[in-house]
Parts: C-alpha cells; sequence; structure tokens
C-alpha cells in the first residue's frame, strides 16, 4: 500500500527542512504555519455533524481539513510527532463519523454533502485531507489506513464519480475541484484509475476531466469569464492537481500541455491585479480578494517555479509575504532571497494587457491599461468589453474601474453577500444582487431609458459581446483602449474610448473617457460615476433635497436615493476627497448646444428598498442628459494630499479647467481638455472597421481634423511666459 | 550678541550627533528629519505674501518655519553647512520683505498677522523660527543678526506685546502660543526683558503670563476643558516654553512649579488617548488627532526627561515611532533602547482615570475606565460629565464613547471642519458644526423632547456640569462610573452609570449602561447610538422607508434622515459589523410594561439639510421612548471575527440574550442580564449623597435588594451540567 507524500519526496523534504527558522519566504512561511496549527491544535479536537454556510459545524470542517492539510507537511518538515498524530486522530475520528451522517438537506443548486452543504466544499475537505493522509500514512498501521480509506476516501470517491457523475467531471469550474479531489486521493490511496478518470474525464470521448477543463474553461488569454474572483478559487485544484499529474503521470507534460494553458491561466489572473495586489471586483466579487489568498499564494509558487521567476513574480511574493509550502515556493523563496540582497524588490507592475475572451478568443476582452507616475504609483484602468460572465455576470459591458494612490477611485460595488456572515442569509447571495449590484446603473457606465443592459435577460446577455476596437498600450505617455458594445441594447450602438494621459503638469495620469451613444430618436442617458469619499466642489449649483425618493422604480433604480441635483454648465465639475487624496472630474456631453447646459448632475446613495440592510451606503454621481445620439467626454483628476491626522492639505483644486465636446460622428469623435498651462486635442475614430494606417478626416464647425489610425492626441502647452 | 542655540548646549549637542545613523528612536528621528528637510530643501525658496488659511501662501509659510526649525537643530546635529545656509538665506528673504507687508483683512475674531490671516499662526512662525535663529546665529555676521532682528523679530514682539497687546498674556491657549514666541524669541535675541514679561505677565499684579497660564487653564487633574484636540495644540508651546525657562530662568524651577503642574498637564491629555494614540474627538475635534502630532512628540520627551519613563511612556513613544530631536528625546530614546534589549514593549495601558475639571477640580469630571481583554486588547470607556468647552463645547454631557479592537465602536462625530481644505469654507469650521455636530442628538446620549441640552444657549452650558456620583476602578473585572447631570434640560435630573464587566464566557468586556431620566408628565427620551459599519441583524420587525424625511426640524434632527424604525419587543437587539468585529446592542427601558414594547428603534443617517455636502454620511439608531421618569438599560457585546478578505466569519451572533429592567426609584436602580451561561444582577445607588458605606435597600416586585456602597454587580453562572 502507498504510504508516500503525493507532492514531495525525500529529498525536497530535507531541503524544506532547513528553511526552518531561517528569515526568508519559506522559513516565514514554515513559522507561520507552526504557529497557526499549534493554536488550532490547542482547542480540542472535534468533528462535529451539519451546519449552515457560516457555522460553527460548517467553519470546523473547514478548519478540520485546513490544519491537516498543514500538520501534514509541517510533520514532514519539522519531524514533530505530534503533527502526524493530530493528522491520525482526526482522521479516525472521522472515519467513526462520516458514514453516519447523513447527507444535507438541499438549499441551493449545489447537491449537498456529508459535511457541508455543498459537495464544492465536501471536495475541499477531500482534496486537502487526501494530501494530509498522504504525509502520514507511513505512521499508521495498515488496519488503520484501510479503516479511513474505506469509511471515508472510498465513499467520498463515490459520491463524485456516481452519486454526483453529472457534475463530477464537467466544464465547470466546480468540476476543477471534483477531479482535483478525486485525482489527489486517488493517488494517495493508490487507486491509479481514479486519477485516469479526473485527467481524462470517465468518458475520453466527451468532453470532460481535468485537460479538457484547462483548455476550454479559460479564453486562449487565459482569462476564465466569471472574473478574477472565481478564477483564483478555481485556481488552487487547478495547480495542485497540475503538480500531482507532474509528478504522478509525467507522461502527461502538463505544465507544456496546450502551449502551457496552466501557466497562462495563472499569468491571466494575476495580471488583472491592481498594484496592491487586490483583484478589480468584476462579475459578483468582494471588494478585497486579492493575491494573498491562500489559492493564489500556491499558483504563484507553481508559476515561479515551473514557468518564470521574474521581478513581477517576486513583487508578487512581497505583496504575500510568504510561499507555498513546498518545492515550488522554496524556488520561489530562494530567488526572493537572492534578489533582495542585490535590490530593493518593487511591487509588481504589470505591462498592461489585453486578455480576451471566447474559447477562441473572439467574443471580446478585457481592458487593462497600467501607467505609472513621478513618484512610481501605478494607474490602473480597467475595461469590460468581452462576454457576460454567465451566472455571475454583471450588466456593465463598456463599465471600467479606476485605481490609483491605494484606491479604486471609481469603483465597483461588488456583490451583495457578506460570505460566511451566517445571519446575513447564511452568508449566501442576496436579493439585492440581483436587483441592484448586477444592474448597469450600479457601474461606471451609461444607462439608457433607466433600463438595464440587455434587459437582464442572462441568456441574451450570454449571446452578445463586446468588440474590440484598438487596445494601445506603446506610448508611455497614453495609452489607450476602445471597444464597441452594438448589442446590449436594442437599437442603439455604443463605444467607449478611455486613456491615460501622462502631462508634465499633472501628478498623476488623466483619465480621459469618451463615451458615445447611436441611436433613433431622444432617450435619457445616464452616465454614472461610483466614487468614496467627500464631496469638497462643484462648478454649478445644486439643490439638496429635503426629502429623498428612489430615483427610479426598478432596473436598480428603485435602490437609489436621489440626494442632490442641479443643471451643469457647459462642462459640469465635481471635485471628491477620498483617503488623502483628490479626485476632479469634469464632464460634458454633445447635448449641450444652444441650452448652455450639458444635462443634469444628479447625487445618489445606495440603500434604498433594503428592507434588511444588505446594501452597503455609498454615493454615485451621474450625469443625466436627454439627446438623440450623444457623446459623453470626461476626464477624471487625480491631485494633491490631504492628511487629517497631521492637518495637511495641498493643490486641493487640480489642474485641469475645462473639456468640450468639439464634434461627433460615424467618422469620429473630436473633444478638447483645457489644463492650467495646455490644450490637449484628442480625436478617436469611430469606425470599426479602422486600423492602424487608416487616414481619418472630419470636419466639424469649419474645422478639419486630419489623423492616421485610431486615434490622435494632441498637446499643446503654453510657454510660461504667455502664462 | 549672544549666538547660542536656546535649547541646547554644545555638550548635547555632542550627544545628539553620536546618534547619527544608529537604529534608535533617536537615529530614526534624525535620519526622518533629514529626508524630510532635503526634500523641501530641493524645492526653489520661497517668500510668498498673503494667504487664506490652507492657501499656498498659508502652506509655504507654515512649511518655511516648520523646516527652518529642522535645519537650526540639524546643522548643529549633523554639523551640514547647507542646513545652516537655507535657515540665513530665508531669514535673509524675510527680512526684505516682512515690513512690506500688510497685515491682512480680517475673517474671523482672531487679529491677522502680517504672514498669516490669523496671530496664532504668526506666533508659530515667531517660536520656531526664533529657536532656528538661535542654532544659526553664530554663522551669520553682526549686520545680518542686526538686520533680521530689527525687520523681523522686533516688529514680531511689538506686534503681539503691544499691538495686540490684549491677547498676549491672557489666560487662553492662543495666549500660552503668544507668551512661548516672545519668550523664546527674547533668549535668542538676547532680550531677557521679553522672557520675563513672557513668564510673568506684562502687569505682575493682573493674572497673565506663562505662569497664571499654567495655574489657571488647566484643572488640578490637569485636563484642559476645551478637550486633548485642543490641549494637544497647547502643549507644544507650553513645554517648549518650559523648556526655556527651564534652561534661562532656572530659579523658576518650572518643573516643580504648583506641584508640578506642566508634567501633571502633559499626563492628563496622554492618558485620555484611546489604546492605538488616537485622542477621543471630545469637542469640536477630528476623529484622527494622535499622540504622533508634532507637539505631543516634544511633551512625550519632555515627560520623559523630567517626570517619569515607565512603560506606558515607552509604549507611547513606540506608537510616535521617534522622538524629539533634543536632549530630552535623546533620555527616551536611550531608555527605550535598554528596555528594548530586554523585552517586548507594548502598547500603553494606561490606567483607568478620573480627570476632573473647573479651577479647583470641582465642576464635575471627564472619566476614562479602562479594562483589558484575555487577548491583552484594551476597551475604553469615556464619558463627559464636567464642563461645557466653552466655545467648543459640545452638548453632550452623560455623553459616552467606547473603544476596543482598533476602533471606536460607539463614535463622538467630532466637528464638522475639512481642516485645511481650502476648498471647503477656507477649512474652517462649517455651518453644520453648531447645527449638528455640536447638538446632543449628535452623540451618545439621550435627547428629551428633541431639544438639546442647555438649549444650545452656550453661557448657560457654561454656568453648569455635571456632578460624579462614583468612579471606582479597583476590581479587575467590574469597574464603572456614575455621574449626574440635573441642571442641563429645565425640570430634569438625570443619570448615567456606565461599567465594564469581564465575563469568562465574553470575549470583551461587556458594556453595561444605565441612563437615568427623573422629570415630570410624559416625555420623549431619545437613546442615541452612533456606530458604524454594516447592520447585521435585529431581534424585531422594522420598516425601511420608501421616502425619506428628517427626523426633526432643529436641534440637529433636521440632519437626520429617517431611515428605518420599528417597535422594539420588550428588549431590543441591534448588531452590527464594523471592519473585522461584530458588535450586539440590547437595550431596553422601564416603559415596556403592559405594552410589550419598550419604545420604537429608529435608524437614521447623517446629511440631511445639507446643501453643501459638509457632513459625512453616517448611521444611528435610537431607542425612543415615551413615559414619565425612565430608566434605559443597555448592553454592547463585542464579539466574533470577519475577514471578508478572507472569507472567515466566527461567532457572529454574540453570547447574550436579553436584559431588563427591574425597577428604579429615588433609592437605586436594578437591571438583569442574561447571558447564554449567566445572569448579571446590577444593581446601582441612585442616590447623590451615597458613598462607598451606604447600606441601600429597595424593592420591586416584592423582591428586596440589599447592597452596601455604590453599586452591586453579582454574576451567577450556571454549572456545564445544567445548562
Amino acid at each position: 500500500m502507498t504510504t508516500q507524500p503525493i507532492l514531495l519526496t525525500a529529498k525536497e523534504i530535507e531541503q524544506l527542512r532547513k528553511e526552518v527558522g531561517r528569515p526568508t519566504l519559506m522559513g516565514k512561511a514554515i513559522a507561520e504555519n507552526v504557529t497557526a496549527l499549534e493554536t488550532f491544535m490547542s482547542l480540542p479536537l472535534d468533528v462535529p455533524g451539519h451546519g449552515d454556510g457560516g457555522s460553527y459545524e460548517h467553519n470546523r470542517h473547514k478548519d478540520n481539513y485546513t490544519y491537516m492539510n498543514l500538520a501534514g507537511r509541517l510533520f514532514l518538515v519539522t519531524q514533530e510527532q505530534r503533527y502526524a498524530d493530530f493528522v491520525i486522530a482526526l482522521l479516525e475520528d472521522y472515519a467513526d463519523k462520516y458514514l453516519e451522517l447523513g447527507f444535507q438537506v438541499q438549499k441551493n443548486t449545489n447537491p449537498t454533502g456529508r459535511l457541508f452543504h455543498q459537495i464544492l466544499n465536501e471536495h475541499g475537505w477531500l482534496l486537502f485531507t487526501s494530501i494530509a493522509y498522504s504525509c502520514v500514512a507511513s505512521e499508521m498501521t495498515e488496519a488503520q489506513r484501510q479503516r479511513i480509506i474505506e469509511r471515508i476516501f472510498i465513499p467520498m470517491i463515490e459520491m463524485s464519480t456516481e452519486k454526483y457523475a453529472h457534475r463530477f467531471d464537467h466544464i465547470h469550474n466546480h468540476g476543477v475541484w471534483a477531479v482535483a479531489a478525486v485525482g489527489a486521493c486517488a493517488v494517495a490511496i493508490g487507486r491509479p484509475e481514479y486519477l485516469e478518470m479526473a485527467v481524462y474525464g470517465k468518458d475520453r470521448e466527451q468532453q470532460s476531466g481535468f485537460l479538457d477543463q484547462v483548455s476550454n474553461l479559460f479564453a486562449p488569454s487565459g482569462y476564465y469569464l466569471e472574473g478574477p474572483y472565481y478564477s483564483r478559487f478555481t485556481i488552487r485544484p487547478l495547480v495542485l492537481l497540475a503538480e500531482i499529474i507532474h509528478r504522478h503521470m509525467p507522461e502527461v507534460d502538463i505544465y507544456n500541455y496546450k502551449n502551457g494553458v496552466v501557466g497562462n491561466t495563472v499569468q491571466a489572473l494575476l495580471a488583472t491585479a491592481y498594484p496592491n495586489g487586490v483583484f478589480p471586483a468584476m462579475n459578483d466579487a468582494s471588494q478585497s480578494m486579492s493575491i494573498a489568498d491562500a489559492g493564489v499564494k500556491v499558483a504563484v509558487s507553481i508559476y515561479g517555479a515551473h514557468y518564470a521567476l521574474d521581478d513581477n513574480i517576486l513583487g508578487m511574493a512581497k505583496i504575500q509575504g510568504s510561499v507555498w509550502m513546498h518545492p515550488c515556493g522554496l524556488e520561489v523563496s530562494r530567488a526572493y532571497e537572492k534578489a533582495s540582497a542585490e535590490r530593493e524588490i518593487g511591487l509588481p507592475y504589470w505591462p498592461s494587457m489585453e486578455l480576451n475572451e471566447g474559447p477562441e478568443g473572439e467574443q471580446g476582452a478585457q481592458g487593462f491599461v497600467r501607467m505609472q507616475d513621478k513618484s512610481g504609483d501605478v494607474s490602473q484602468l480597467v475595461m469590460n468589453y468581452g462576454m457576460h460572465g454567465m451566472g455571475h455576470g454583471h450588466f456593465d459591458t463598456l463599465g471600467i474601474t479606476l485605481f490609483n494612490r491605494g484606491h479604486e477611485v471609481l469603483r465597483e460595488y461588488g456583490f451583495a453577500r457578506w460570505v460566511n456572515v451566517e445571519p446575513k442569509f447564511g452568508g449566501r447571495y442576496l436579493p439585492e444582487n440581483p436587483s441592484y449590484a448586477r444592474q448597469t446603473v450600479a457601474h461606471n457606465s451609461v444607462t439608457i431609458d433607466e433600463t438595464c443592459q440587455n434587459y437582464f435577460d442572462v441568456e441574451r446577455a450570454d449571446s452578445v459581446h463586446g468588440l474590440p476596437h484598438f487596445f494601445e498600450v506603446n506610448d508611455k505617455n497614453i495609452k489607450g483602449m476602445s471597444a464597441f458594445a452594438n448589442n446590449h441594447y436594442d437599437g442603439f450602438a455604443m463605444q467607449r474610448s478611455v486613456f491615460l494621459l501622462n502631462l508634465d503638469e499633472l501628478e498623476a495620469p488623466l483619465l480621459i473617457d469618451l463615451y458615445r451613444l447611436v441611436g433613433e430618436g431622444e432617450h435619457q442617458y445616464d452616465y454614472s460615476h461610483q466614487y468614496a469619499g467627500q464631496i469638497i466642489r462643484t462648478n454649478f449649483e445644486y439643490e439638496a433635497f429635503k426629502e429623498l425618493n428612489t430615483l427610479g422604480e426598478d432596473n436598480g433604480y428603485q435602490h437609489l436615493w436621489k440626494v442632490a441635483a442641479g443643471e451643469a454648465n457647459e462642462t459640469a465639475l465635481v471635485s471628491w476627497l477620498q483617503d488623502n487624496s483628490y479626485h476632479t472630474w469634469l464632464g460634458t456631453s454633445s447635448n449641450s448646444d444652444g441650452s448652455n447646459s450639458t444635462g443634469e448632475v444628479i447625487f445618489t446613495r445606495s440603500g434604498a428598498n433594503d428592507p434588511s440592510f444588505n446594501l452597503r451606503s455609498e454615493p454615485a454621481f451621474m450625469l443625466r442628459s436627454r439627446g438623440e445620439s450623444t457623446l459623453f467626454a470626461s476626464v477624471v483628476e487625480t491631485h494633491g494630499y490631504f492628511n487629517e491626522e497631521f492637518e495637511q492639505s495641498v493643490n486641493a483644486r487640480g489642474q485641469v479647467s475645462n473639456i468640450k465636446v468639439i464634434g461627433h460622428n460615424e467618422i469620429g469623435s473630436a473633444i478638447e481638455i483645457t489644463t492650467k498651462n495646455s490644450v490637449v486635442t484628442v480625436l478617436v475614430s469611430n469606425q470599426s472597421d479602422a486600423d492602424a494606417a487608416t487616414v481619418n478626416q472630419m470636419t466639424f464647425n469649419e474645422h478639419t481634423f486630419n489623423w492616421t489610425g485610431y486615434y490622435s492626441v494632441e498637446v499643446k502647452t503654453q510657454s510660461q511666459e504667455i502664462n
């Protein structure tokens, strides 16, 4: 009978042992794991019964497998017999009770396990416990091993592969957990036929099993259509099973499979993260999930060991502050140690990246544009012009977020859910998730006639996608992307073009945003901006209402209090303070002709029609403009510094003074931005068949504009004398 | 002519020099100061004209004196000639321009200076620049010195002592700045008569000058009636002038003057701070002012050098992360270095302290009760039962705040002001400061009939004060305080008694709160709780309103949106999540007899009638009870742990299940708290003439309660078997 650790060789264990007590990432990881394990081991052992998500029982089963997983490896690394004894005692206890527990009562679409309310969690238990078992099997008698195999592992494998066969090896992120759990257990207990099943599927003719999952769950770019929050959840079983296959089925050559799809996937996940390591909350995600997640740590270690160990990977390891306790982690730790001796490891500065979507990469993309300011701070601009994220999808095609100076400036609300907070609906998604968080108006986007994109029809949304226009990031002072979404509202074509511009006189890259809508007849367009912090000033009068009503009746509007509103001048300015920075938005629309107003600015706050305080109370403002085909244009300037504790404030007003629409038509859009010292003219091609060589010409107000390619940005800076 | 540094001797400078490059607090302070100075010196010199508070000009003059102050000492410590040259060049520039600048136009009650819009700031300039000048005077020619004295220093002294003689040496915190500035300059330029004037006042017969200020500005406890925010502002010139007197008028024996009033004052300031070093925002204060303030750093160094260097001072220095660059700071740095070599320096855990108010300490007090939980986390409970803080006073007598686990749980709004944020009314107090922030309803207190304490009449408020009942903190498991406020509402007597109780089964000390109101006829009592975070659950139904109206018309109510409300059962439960902790409030009132409801719970949010977005949008809830004389009773339990990033949640519900009022009368109040395993009976004396020996007896519902002294807390814990 097999009694070998499935992820470590004797020689590798010795290498890890040498790190104990050292001030390296691996040494720190071992020390932290020992501390955490010892704390948990100081509690009495407990194998409880059933519980709901977030309940004591749920958490305890999760803790049990988490600490068995640590204890198994720590037994090998530190040779502390108590750690093996802890795992064995818990396994014995589970062997006593597991089969006595009936299956839980089903509460959502996921089938139930015996320990957990959904098999997804049971697969987590099986995966980590199998690894733990393999580390301590040598310390058990044959009878002990047999009992655990017969009373836990085989019943679990059968549950996965037979009772819930339809969920086992399908192309879904839960399927990755299932095959990883079964594959790991197969190796741990010496039943290779189950590893085969995990890798190739029960039926080799069908699209099923791990290899088909990694080939089909992700786009060629490696992007996962439900977004990074779900991707990081799937990445852990994915890379763990990859490493098991690497070690136990070398003939698959898993790390080179399909041009390195495993590494590609990890890289695509990491490349979505904001500069502080937090993932943008795309699609039903929390605002705080980050690369410090345990699964991402494993992924970074495996990526570092098998693909590349560059400065960005070291920067990621720096944010993580430790590595996976495994030979792969040791490689990262050693590289980090070596590099640190020579230089200061900086935070990662990923290149700008366009991640395509769809099986062939032809269903739009997610764009990530990054630019550093003079101090090294990275601004990151994210635009969604890809697919709808299936059941988790938000209706926010052409929505953007902006991050700099350590916070999200144009913000994504994320999900309406308090994960694992049992009194909040068992930690599950809340009713306000579909009714608010997934609606178009909750995003930094334009809502037409107070309806949601795709009319909140998931099937309709899954059938359409954004159309990339350009993604140009080679100029270090101007980077931008543009895309169309022509099928998301009946009868409307939409195009958004966003840029980051480095101007010498500005402290941070300037966000330039052109949002164009083409439709028939007059409509209401709400150009929304989700911010955080305190309004500091505006350049227009507004009325703060004496009583508050909702902004509308449906499509998320019923959750927005209409707090204040005012007619904007030709250009509206809204400036706010967030943490230690000022941000100033100047916006206009093409609808200002004649009326001397570009529309109404409405200040809102979420939380209306929220009978159980499920929503966070957050502010936003929108420029509401009524008209026919319309071009919105705006900038966001990041400037100044405020420190309340030390009562310091500098540059609270910023340098940009105006923005105006010169014109727009089927050829292109032209806008002009005025700063203290410069005038910036931005011309963007609106033709979907344009390319880098296209010669464009258009005339507005008897002025003719010419440019070649997708866009032109011209900066005229006044000489200091004139100024 | 004097060319000696006024705060340092040659020998002391040598000692400081030895710390350059060392990893001590002083070494770090020097290194940080060098970095800051070098950054500032990389900008061109600039001596601008006038500006409003928060303007470039204002900030630049402030920066100029701040960096001259550093540069003067750094020249001596590092012997870097450029630092002296920098000070001299700036002084020359000021000598050119100062007299050419007319006085600014007056915008508030403070007279204007030539550099600043108020002489308060001009005195800051004079104080720090005098110190800087004294460090570099030896590097100047006699002609240079004369020019600077004649064109800057003497005119400034004359402005202070003649033009604004009425503001110079009076008993006011601004007066301390004036005398410190003039005193420092007097020594720097060798004009001892002005130091005499600073110390004793212009007229020795009058109450005036520094000695009378330190004797009269503070209560015998050392508490400053405007609160710690203003105290820390006054403490800097106070201790600087004390150190100057110590060195140049040793005959005053300043550090022993009036039983060490200088040290007393510093200690009273430090003892108000929350465990994380932030000062409670009592009276028109920001929520973030802390002991890291530059003035408090100086005070801690001087206190450590001249009074005591215990663990709490070292803990303060740890939070500050550095020391004052002066021989006094060196003493703290050396003590810290020595202690660190032997043990881990913890955060300060100040004893519980009652700080009396009034010239003779007979006008009430501020109470600070602290208790540690098993993990070492400190809960701090603050109650105001002292004087009204003059012009800055909030109408919150008997108001409380509670702090634990790194945040304020029952919160103080602080001021309505964005200090130094020029576009927000020049950084000055906003109209919403009186109309909301200072009103009773904005605090954790009880508002009667929707009016403010003392009817917002500052004169009336200044004429009354709280009456201490008891302050008992010697039992490590139960500490409490109680006080009366019988003159703050016409026809009402009020008493609040608050305790922290350590119960084995609870994670953190339990706040127990009894608020009793005695008046004629039926009234409306609003028992308010200012919290932060997300409501997790309640034990009663409530209605979230479809449209929002203000809770009232005046007295702060006009700024509160009425968000939701519901009839509470006999006991109301409101539980919320703040950062990583859950907090659960259970409250009741004596008005629940018969009706089966203890009153209405109303959820509010600030921000109504706020035409310029000056207020922060913050939630609160109140228990509104109508009745005659009423006892409110409540607990706040701190429990559980939530980590969104890692999706962990434990103990989201807490252990306390009920609280009820048994009865209250002129003898005492009796309440009962039920937890999972215990029943806690709390009896409190309501007799103002009671003392520790008083034998109390009262009967409610045929049950007689007996206890001796101010209060009795009895805990009956069920055996685990019964449970």
